[in-house]
C-alpha cells in the first residue's frame, strides 16, 4: 500500500482484533445479536494442534448458551478424577491421593479437554449459523494504526474509533511456526489428528486485497490481541505483576508407559527432580507440564529456549516419574514457556475500545484457567457492547465490564500465583523441612483451587446490571412490605437462597407444562441477548397465590411497564426481555390456558408460545421435582428473579415488588414511554 | 441412450437401489466396513419435508452405535406422554388417561419425532465421513434390468449380479411432487423450515452422464426402493395382505388452537366423526393424522384422492376436536393416503439380491413403525453383506436375514391391522354397543403396542448367529459341568440372565478403569461390523477368580484360537472381534496393568489400550455401579457373552466354556488355522 493511493473506507459497530477464543466468544454475541461486525486477525489460518485445552464447567455451560456444548461434550476427553503422586521416604513417587476433578454436584457439566483449536471450530460453525454467513474472520489482516476521537465518545450515533488495516500477504500471512514468542519450530504445524471439518480452512482466502489497507470506523473495537496485544500497547496501557523463575516444558503425545494413571489428571511431585503434570485428551493424546530443573534462567532472569527440545522435555519427564517408564512415538505439539502474572491496568478507554483475554492478564497455563477465563471476559463484554449498539441498554453498562472482569483477573492472578509457587516447589521432607512444599497444603491447595477453577464461583458485585441485596438482618423488608422508595432496586437474597445475587443462575430440572419434557432450566437461557424474568408463580392452584401471580402480569403488562416500553430491535433480538415460569403445583392438575396470557404470549401467525411455562413436578425418565429446593424458592409463594442476558442473578424480590423490578431495568436499559 | 453406443460396464461389491432410510442404513454399515458400494435413487434431489417422522428407541440405539443419536436428539422433539380423549356420555371429548409415551426404564432413549428428510441427511453426513466421501449417493439414476448369473451364485470371488442403470435428464430427475402415488400436489416440494445444512443438496449434481445408461455388476444388490418396489417386482415377488376401507388425512402444520393437550401425542376418537391423532414435531410443528369419514372408497376399494385437500382434512380435524378450535396459517406438508397390511414373499433371491424396507412390508404410517422398521432391516442386513463381501464371514449367514427380518415384518403387520382396526372404529357407547370399538380395550392394545413399538423386543430365534440356550430345567449343564461336545454352541441363558439370547444387548452404565469415565455400556457396541466378546470378569480380586479369568484368556489367546485364527482385513474392520471386560471388583483396589495383556492389547505405536477394561463401580456424578445387578451376572464369578455387530446377544457361557464359544465362531466366521 502506498500512502498516495486510494484508501476505501467503511465503518462498521463492531471491530473484533484477535480471532482467538476471546475474539470468537465477542463474535459469537455479535451474531446472536445481530450487530454489524467484522473480525480480523493477523494469522493466514485458525490453529490446528497444541495451545490450550482445558474447559471449565462454566465454559460448557456457556456453549451450551449458545448451542454448541455437546460437540465439545462428544468429542473432549472428560476428566474425572486428580491423582496426587508424592514421595515415600525412600524417594519413590507413590499415588497418596485421589479426588474429584470437578465438586460433585456443583455443575451438570464437568471439566473437560479439547484443544483449542476444535474450540475455535465450534465457534466458526455458531458464527456462521447465527451470522447468516455475514459474519467471517478476516485472516492476514494486521492492525496498524489506532485513534479514538474524544469529541465523539458520547455520542452513541457516531463512530469514534478510526483504525487502519493492512491486508497481509501470503508470506506476511504465514508465520514461521512460534511457540510463545520464541523462534523454535516445532515441526508439526497441521496435526496429523486434524478433523476433516477443519480442512476448508487450509484453503486460504480471496487474495484480491493482499498487500493493500483500509480505513474502519467503528463504534466499538475489542482487541483480543493475545499477551504481546498491540491494541494494548497502542493505546499505552501496561500489564502489571512479577515475572517467574520457573520454566516448564509441555508436550503433547500418545504416551507409551506403564504409569498406571496416565488417562488420570496428576499432579506428582518428586523427590529432586521437579514436578510433573499428567492432563489426559482426546484422541489418546496426554499432555504432559513438566518442571525443567536442569534448565535455568540467565541473569536477565530469561532461560534460552532455544536450546530446549522435546528430547530435553521427555528427559526431565523420565527422571521425575522413574520407576515408571514413559516414551512416544507420537508427539502433536511441544512447547516451553516461563511466565509471570501479570494483569493490565485498564480494560478499556473511553469504554469504546476494550481488551479482553491475555491482552490484559497473564499467567502459567497449568491450571487450565487461561482460555476460560479469556472466553469469560467477551462472554462478559458481548451482550453489553450488543445491547448498546442496538439502543437497547444505556451506555453506562460498559463500565461494568472493568468493574466485573479485572477483579476476576486479579484474582486468578493470584491463584496463579500461589499454585505454581507450590506445585514448582521441592517436597517437604518432613514437617522441619521449611523450604520445601507441605503435600497436605498442596492438597489443601488444589480442592481450593479446584473450586475456582470450576468457574462457577465468579460474583460481581453490586453495579447498574447487579442490585444490592438488602440486610435482611435489620428487617427492613418483610416478605409483605410494600417496597421502599430508593431511586435504587433492591433486591431479597432471602426469597432465592440458592440464586446469589450477582452470581451464575444455577440450574435445577424443570418440566414443561405442554410436553413433559424434562429441561435443565440453564438450557432455556439462551445466549440470545436477551434479560428472563423467571417468574416462580409458587403454587398456581391456591386462589390467593393464582391472584398475586395475576396481579403481577398485570403490572407487567401495562402500558408504562419497562416490560412494555423497553426499546424493540430488529431480529433476532426483537424483544429484549422474555418471561419464564416455574410453578409448584401438580402438572396434571394445571393446564396453559390457566395461566395468564403474558406467561405464554399468542402470536397469531403460530399460536400460543408452548416453550416459556415450566413446572417443578416429577416425570417419567429423569429425576426432576427439586428445582424450588434447589433455588431455595418458597414452593407456595414464589418470587421473581432477573437473569441477565449472560445468565447471572441481576435481582430478586417478591411478587409485590414490581417498583423495585421496574427500577431494575429503568437502571439498564432504555424506555421510552408509549404514547 | 442407444443401445448401439458403447456402454461402459463396471464391478462393484454392493449395488444399493434406493436412498431412503433403508437403503441409506445399507449404506452407512458399507462406509463403516470399508465395502466397494454404490448406492443410486431415481430422485433428483434428497426429500425436505414431510414423510415419516416417528423414531423409536431401538434406532435411537441404533444412530448411536454409527455416532449421530445425538444430532437427532437435539434437534427431535421429544414424546413423553400419551393422552387419550374419548366422548362421555353426553358426546363431549374429554381426556381419559395418561401413559408415558416410552416405557419407564426401557432404554436410555425416548422416542422422539423428526422428520425423514433431517435423518436422511444425519446418514448422508456420517456416510461422507466414514467412506471418506467415496461412497455419495448418486441421484437421478434408474435401474432398467436385472439379472442374476446363478451358475456364479456360489463363488465368493464373482460378481453374479447384473444391473444395467440409466442416468436421467433433469426432467426426468425431478418428478411432479407425488403423494402416495396419487398427483396430488402439496405445493410444498421445499419446507420454509430447511436447515441450511441441507442446501447443497438443491443444487443438482454433475449432469455429465445425464441421459446415458452403463452396466453395472454387483456381488450384491440391495433393493430399498419402496412400495412399489422396482427390484421386488423385477424378481416377479410379491406383497400379501389385505386393503382397507379407511382413509385418513395427514397434516404438518403449526397449529393455532385452544386445545390443550396438542404438545402431547394425543389418540382422540370422538363420538360420530371418526378419530385422531395428534404427532407433536420439532419446530413447533404438529402433525395430525385425521380419519376421513366423509370420503368413502368408490366400489373397488379405492377412494379418489384427487378430490381430497387440506381443507377438506382440517374440516374433519375441526369437527373431531370440537368443542376446541383449530386453525393453522403454515403447512409444511400434507397427505391422504388409503393402505393395508401386506408383507413379502420373499426377502432375497439366491442371497445375492435382496429387498428391505416398504419392499417388503406397508402398512399405515400411524403407528410411527415404517421408518424405523426398515431401517432396522438393513441394519441387520448391512454387516452380513459387509462382512462377507470381506470374506470374514461364512455366505451362510445370510440366510438369517429372511429368517430373522420376515417375522418381524409380519409382527408389524399384525400389530398394524389390530391397532388401525381399534383406531379407525367408532367407540362403544357402552358395554352392550358390540359395533363400537371399548375404549378400555383401546387402552390395552395402545400399552402393549407401546412395548412392540419401542423396537426393543425383537428376539431373533436360534440360528448360525444365535446360540440355541440349553434347557437349564434338566439340568444338562451346571455351571461348572464341562460343555458337552456337541457341534453347535449351546449357551447358559442363566449366567446373564438380563441378556436374553437373540435380544440386543441392553445397556447399563460402567465405569472406564483407567480415566475413572462412566459410560453407558451400549456406547461402546459401536457399529464397526465387529463381534464382541464381553468377558464380565467378575471379583478379579479373588486369586481363584482371577485364575479363570487368566484361563480364558490364555485360552482366546492361544494360536489356534477363533480370536487368533479369524479372518483379517483392511481397516477400517482391520480385527473382526473386539474384546471388552467389565470387573466387579473395587475400581481403586484394581489397576490395568494386573489385567491380562489380551483384554487391553498393546501397540507399539500408541501404548496399551485404556479403552477396553470396565468396571462396575460407583464414580463421582452419575449413577454406576448396577450393571452386573442389571445383566443379571454374578458379581463373584462373571461369564462370557458374546455381542453380534448389530448388539444382539450371540451366545452366553462360562468362563470354562471356551470350546462353545469357538463353536459359535466356528458356525459363522472364515477361520483359517495359522502356520
Amino acid at each position: 500500500m502506498t500512502d498516495s493511493e486510494h484508501v476505501p473506507e467503511s465503518n462498521v459497530d463492531v471491530l473484533i482484533i484477535g480471532a482467538g477464543p476471546a475474539g470468537l466468544m465477542a463474535a459469537c454475541w455479535m451474531a446472536h445479536c445481530g450487530v454489524t461486525t467484522r473480525i480480523v486477525d493477523k494469522r493466514g489460518t485458525k490453529i490446528f494442534c497444541g495451545q490450550a485445552d482445558g474447559l471449565q464447567c462454566r465454559s460448557l455451560e456457556i456453549f451450551d448458551s449458545l448451542g454448541f456444548a455437546d460437540r465439545a461434550w462428544k468429542e473432549a476427553n472428560h476428566m474425572i478424577e486428580i491423582c496426587m503422586w508424592n514421595p515415600g521416604t525412600d524417594g519413590i513417587i507413590r499415588r497418596s491421593d485421589r479426588i474429584p476433578d470437578t465438586i460433585v454436584g456443583i455443575c451438570r457439566f464437568q471439566q473437560i479437554t479439547l484443544h483449542q483449536g476444535r474450540i475455535e471450530r465450534f465457534f466458526l460453525d455458531n458464527i456462521k449459523k447465527y451470522s447468516k454467513d455475514t459474519i467471517k474472520v478476516e485472516r492476514g489482516v494486521l492492525p496498524e494504526f489506532l485513534e479514538i476521537d474524544e469529541s465523539k465518545v458520547k455520542d452513541q450515533s457516531s463512530y469514534p474509533v478510526t483504525v487502519k488495516l493492512r491486508h497481509l500477504t501470503d508470506e506476511e500471512a504465514t508465520p514461521q511456526q512460534q511457540i510463545n514468542g520464541s523462534k523454535i519450530s516445532d515441526g508439526l504445524f497441521r496435526s496429523n489428528l486434524m478433523h476433516a471439518d477443519d480442512e476448508d480452512d487450509l484453503i486460504q482466502k480471496s487474495k484480491s486485497r493482499a498487500g493493500t489497507g483500509e480505513i474502519v470506523h467503528a463504534k466499538y473495537v475489542i482487541g483480543c490481541d493475545g499477551a504481546r496485544s498491540w491494541t494494548r500497547r497502542t493505546l499505552g496501557f501496561e500489564l502489571q505483576g512479577e515475572a517467574t523463575d520457573f520454566i516448564w516444558g509441555v508436550l503433547d503425545i500418545i504416551p507409551i508407559t506403564d504409569f498406571p494413571d496416565i488417562r488420570m489428571r496428576c499432579a506428582i511431585h518428586s523427590a529432586e527432580n521437579g514436578s510433573l503434570m499428567v492432563i489426559p485428551r482426546e484422541n489418546k493424546l496426554v499432555r504432559l507440564y513438566i518442571q525443567l530443573t536442569e534448565v535455568t534462567p540467565d541473569a536477565s532472569g530469561r532461560a534460552d529456549r532455544s536450546k530446549i527440545t522435546p528430547d530435553i522435555i521427555l528427559n526431565a519427564a523420565k527422571k521425575i516419574l522413574s520407576p515408571y517408564k514413559i516414551d512416544y512415538e507420537y508427539c502433536d505439539w511441544w512447547t516451553a514457556y516461563q511466565i509471570g502474572q501479570r494483569v493490565g491496568t485498564q480494560f478499556d478507554a473511553h469504554e469504546r475500545v476494550f481488551l479482553a483475554g491475555d491482552a490484559v492478564h497473564t499467567h502459567s497455563p497449568k491450571a487450565g484457567q487461561g482460555m476460560n477465563v479469556s472466553m469469560h471476559d467477551t462472554y462478559n463484554l458481548g451482550w453489553k457492547v450488543a445491547l448498546v449498539a442496538k439502543g437497547i441498554a444505556k451506555p453506562s453498562i460498559l463500565s461494568t465490564y472493568q468493574s466485573e472482569r479485572r477483579r476476576i483477573a486479579q484474582d486468578l492472578i493470584d491463584f496463579d500465583h500461589r499454585f505454581s509457587r507450590l506445585f514448582s516447589g521441592r517436597p517437604a521432607k518432613d514437617v522441619m523441612d521449611a523450604a520445601g512444599v507441605s503435600m497436605e497444603e498442596f492438597k489443601k491447595a488444589f480442592v481450593k483451587g479446584n473450586l475456582f477453577a470450576s468457574g462457577l464461583i465468579v460474583n460481581y458485585g453490586p453495579s447498574s446490571l447487579v442490585s444490592q441485596a438488602v440486610d435482611e438482618s435489620k428487617g427492613v423488608m418483610s416478605d409483605t412490605t410494600p417496597t421502599i422508595g430508593s431511586t435504587n432496586a433492591f433486591a431479597k437474597q432471602s426469597l432465592a437462597k440458592g440464586l446469589p445475587i450477582g452470581m451464575r443462575f444455577n440450574s435445577f430440572k424443570v418440566v414443561n407444562q405442554s410436553d413433559a419434557r424434562p429441561w435443565h432450566f440453564q438450557e432455556k437461557l439462551k445466549s440470545t441477548g436477551q434479560f428472563r424474568i423467571v417468574v416462580f408463580a409458587g403454587n398456581i392452584l391456591n386462589p390467593s397465590q393464582k391472584k398475586r401471580v395475576e396481579d403481577f402480569c398485570e403490572a407487567l403488562g401495562a402500558p408504562n411497564s419497562f416490560y412494555r416500553t423497553s426499546a424493540t430491535s430488529s431480529p433476532p433480538l426483537d424483544n429484549p426481555i422474555e418471561v419464564l415460569t416455574i410453578h409448584s403445583a401438580k402438572r396434571v392438575e394445571t393446564n396453559l390456558m390457566d395461566f395468564p396470557e403474558i406467561l405464554h404470549p399468542y402470536n397469531s401467525h403460530t399460536g400460543w408460545d408452548y416453550d416459556k411455562v415450566f413446572v417443578d413436578d416429577v416425570s417419567y425418565h429423569e429425576d426432576t421435582g427439586k428445582a424450588y429446593e434447589g433455588y431455595g424458592v418458597d414452593k407456595e409463594r414464589g418470587c421473581i428473579v432477573v437473569a441477565r442476558p449472560d445468565q447471572y442473578v441481576g435481582w430478586v424480590g417478591d411478587l409485590e415488588d414490581f417498583n423495585d423490578l421496574q427500577k431494575y431495568f429503568e437502571g439498564c436499559l432504555m424506555l421510552s414511554p408509549r404514547a
